[in-house]
């Protein structure tokens, strides 16, 4: 059966490509979830794509995760640096978590250096753009094969 | 006129026995919210029982509670360790509250040793799992009394 | 044509003036909101004025002003000390921004000299109650008018 | 055969009751001693109630409690944030212990917020003044019953 | 009567206008003053207005305007970050105080985060350069009147 | 009647003027104790003197104090860095308490910069070796006469 | 011949007992200044007693102590926190300080627990009022006795 | 003409494989090394792959990449959280950086939570195991072709 | 003459084999002190071996060590990370000192990391169980022969 | 046209080889002025050499450095890790400036380990004595060079 | 079969006894093998000692341990305090450790209280000086024993 | 006879001049090298110039100094920061050091403010360039000649 993968992303990520840009690029969030869809159907798997605001959509979205996927990749932005109930939720869930960052938030403000999803995280890949999801695709199709 | 008690529980403990029950055993948060319904009674209480993911709701619940409750017990989980909002809300509406923890977060990781919640209640319970509740009632049925 | 400005308020600002009028007073949110529209009147000025206790929805306002509205005025309230996604929307929309607050939160606990709001303001305004926000639409005008 | 409760002690709280009751109410130890030993009959436990201002007295009476008790609830008072030779004590003897504090150490000064006792305990009562032992006795025969 | 407002300017503040204009703009501290005046009058105060890059002259200035002045505006500059003898003063005379800064300060370097003066002010106004000043006056003409 | 002044000494003042000599000079606490006697007759006060190297002993001392004593003087050594209870132990007894040391602790190890005595202390003396004790006689003279 | 002693006085210090005598009480400097001079006669000293609010001031008159003064006494106010400046000339000028302070500073705000001036004293005397200084004249005697 | 990429392991990375493979499984470094040789030649690169446990080693290497090679990949184990030379070294020979890590180093002790190295890089992989090498040929692909 | 050595156990150590015996071993206290005896008869020297739960006790004990023996082996076990008294004591009291634990305190809990024994203490041994003490033994034995 | 040098030095640098020449050597500041004076003459240069206790002089004299200087020599004594002042000055002026100190503030006490003043400055010399005066000469006519 | 223990010694080590004899004494590294090659004879014990001021070797000689010898004794001098890759080297090598020191370094500069080594150490010895080889040689012997 | 100087350079030095030129000019550390030793020249000292990625070398080579050379210039690049053995280094060899940086690394990020060299210092020179070197030849010369 086609393993199928939820890719969840945090706020203000809808605005990607349409706003600044000259820092972001012109890839919107649309982009990256076609870029995804077809990476993922040559891997021989499905996404369910997500994008929330709200931290306690994605909270659920998350929980309900379980059952219907086998892994989930997680952008989390902003509320990387400040959501324990993400961590609880990916930690919860128990299923193999990619955490995803466009740009390489290790290299920006001291506060965005912390992290509390990397706690409930199998790997992390950050500074790649777009990219950094398709490679994140790939490392839970490698996953799934162990 | 019967006292009613408003119980608030914050993000993932709708989680609550439905998974990883090896850690956090098969007691449902439905299991709790009877429990605490049962013991109510004994103690001439009426309660209401809520849960929710979204930091916004739990304000929002709490707000409500003016004019509708004599007392508030809340496990925050994750949002005790980030939410001022949810302590602004406890103290905006002015009630005697409870904070329940179903573990001891002072031997679990160091960000789970600080509360926001600690600022607006009246008492603190943790790490005696669905008991907590049931002294939260008690405790607050003493604090009616005097 | 006539400029229209948002002003956001954040977590339990609606209950503002209804309870501990011996701290806070009287005045509630909606007598701030019609000293903001007639003020605005006076100046030329439009506003928009949204009060939420969820995060994600005051992100999703902010984004939305992008064509809307000229500039922002915002109390953000609990969210100013813990939100990088406000802070992170009001960049990414890139209007001026005027952060106000009732009180002089510097004044106040220690966790509330931490603004991640004012890394996205162009100015601050705090500690001189309802007044502060007709003093920022004050400051908007002059910022319109450069 | 009845179990019994060891309920300890710290520095001070031999003054309760008799020195600044408009802070600390009018309530002594001995009035909690005896509100303990009628609850805890009707629990069907005996308890041994003890209070020592000396850090060594009450690591000697923890020591002895194998063998001769089934529990333990400590109100460690000042040592609560100093002493890691009780924690010591408390880990070394095994027993099942609540950590029991009069008022809320939580919203009180800074070093009041850490406690060793908390890393040898089960569970943590505090800021429900005498009705937090009765509480702790409550819990305990929870514990006895699984 | 006419009120009298006192507005003192602390170190380097005399350079305004005559040094690094791309970064500062062209208004000078006279430009300023002759605004706070003719904005005074509309509003029916008087104002003195002066600078100094000794300290202990602006603790002399601030401990004489008892008496003489109903409220302060105060741009401390460098010493609003290092000066509690300037606190000290503010905090003896016992006048309205609305803080200035022309920068918003709280997104500039780690040490300008701090202020002594807050604790001292009613309100704070930053980032909104020379209109700052006005506002300032409209905040204290509010306070008087009330 | 003749006013009461207890003076407490910490652990290791027993060793004053036996050991180091070439450090601490050669007056013994009995010297001290000497010196206090007189001089108290002198201001019409009688003293008790005591020293012990255990915390609770001091504990005990302490609390006894209430309707024996007008005052302390404590000299509370090692423990003024360490020992919450003996704060406790001054406030609960509401005396007016001079803490005093032989040492200037300001300028020594960090560790010693800390004290909890100086919490419940009205004033503190420290670096004017045996005089100390002397002074801070004269301080609760001159409080008493209030 | 009679010795003299160097009594400084920081900023704000003038305006005690002028302003806010329900907190500071009705003593002024003058007050001290007379205490001082005639205490100073009964021991056979004579005083220079002065005040600045001027950090370069109070350096200067320190460095003039040499060869006029046989001790200091200094109470710096808001400069004992923040004024490296009269350390170094404390050091430089090399007679015995006694530091001073009315109030008992370690038991204020945290940012007033720290003293250059300490690192240069041979004693401190805190929260005894007026009578710090006549205690210090005393101490100051003894050390010249020496 | 074909493209080559460096590929840098840090110190007892030589050691993988070989010692507790309960815990770092059985793949050793020049498995790593294959994988990564046959993954280029797929992507059309070439590769040169070196392991030192000399930090100058280290430093020389990349310093000769400039103009032999068009990207580095870099595992610079323990010396990532200590080696400030390494980020100087890779700043200064100014090529895109991967940053690999086997283990997910952010959910490790403390002090592997800073790495000098993300500082230099343009991304950054972490928790996948020796599928993070591939991984980052795959990012520099896309990076070369950009 | 036969030196003699005072070997000091601090809390808990009585506990020693007696509880946990599979994490501390089976090896009691009294195990500990006959190889001290039967090892300090080999080298010459005769011992005095004590435990005490009291803080005070253990100053005491210090304290007489002077006249009466050549050197000390203390195991402060908790009062180790607390103590500034026994710091004191054994700094006063002049023999050479070797601080023995039997656990490698340096790789537990952070607060064990921190020793004011050892400001105090020639040498320190940890980790190595009982066989510390004997080496303890040896160690002074090369400094009495110095 | 001769360019000219500014050399301001700061607080107590008048006392230099007047006070505690065991430390601080024989060389008076106006021994300093004088091989300054000379040295610049040999290098073109003329110079201007002032001191000051009062940090405010210190200020007035850098702002009336522009036009009239090429470049400033900066010994700010006490003030160099007080006073942001002075740095703000400095920037303002816009002149290269080198910071000398005559011992090597980076081993001394930890407070001395930071400069404002380096914030502002092109060059730091430190621990060379009178000798780094010269230095900073040489140093200003290269850069005056370039 | 004879065991055989590596000896490691750090940086600077080979200038032991030659420089500064006043401080460190005249024994000089090659003493200290002689000492350790003697005891280690009595033992039945063979021993490879090496050093070096290369990080990289250290690393290496500790790798290369593993099958030819069954414990280690490390002296990492000045990479104590800053080598992960040494602490990884031990740690992945899997013998017993003693870490020696010849001096307290717990009573030396702060940055000397942390111990890289320690995390990957059965026990330390510190503060014995060439005794610390001979003692750690007993050490390892009794833990061959078990 | 002629004395002579060693000048050790760290960590990519041997990169200068050679890329980035737009950050760090033209200048290469052969330059610097040529310039160091025709000043040399003019001031009657050889000098051994030498320059090496590895922290072992460059203790080997300081630690050779002994006998060869009468002082030390060392720019110790990013091993400044980190490196606890070459500070011991320079300690072991008793010569006189000046630290020498190219750029002012007190202006750059806050892990370059600090430097274990400065410990070993007498005197720090930066943010000059390769003038920085001849000056450090100047004062070395000076020392010399006392």
């Amino acid at each position: 059966m086609t393993k199928s993968v939820l890719i969840v992303n945090g706020p203000n990520l809808n605005m990607l490509g349409k706003r600044e840009p000259e820092i972001y690029g012109h890839t919107t969030l649309s982009d990256i979830e076609q870029k995804c869809s077809s990476h993922a159907k040559e891997l021989g798997l499905s996404i369910e794509f997500m994008q929330s605001n709200h931290e306690g959509d994605l909270v659920n979205t998350i929980q309900d995760a379980h059952g219907k996927h086998a892994g989930i990749i997680i952008n989390a932005a902003a509320y990387t640096h400040t959501s324990v109930a993400l961590m609880d939720a990916l930690k919860a869930v128990g299923l193999p978590v990619i955490e995803v960052h466009l740009s390489n938030v290790f290299a920006r403000e001291d506060f965005r250096h912390k992290s509390y999803i990397s706690f409930a995280a199998t790997g992390v890949i950050c500074g790649l753009g777009a990219k950094g999801y398709i490679l994140a695709l790939d490392a839970l199709t490698e996953i799934f094969d162990q």
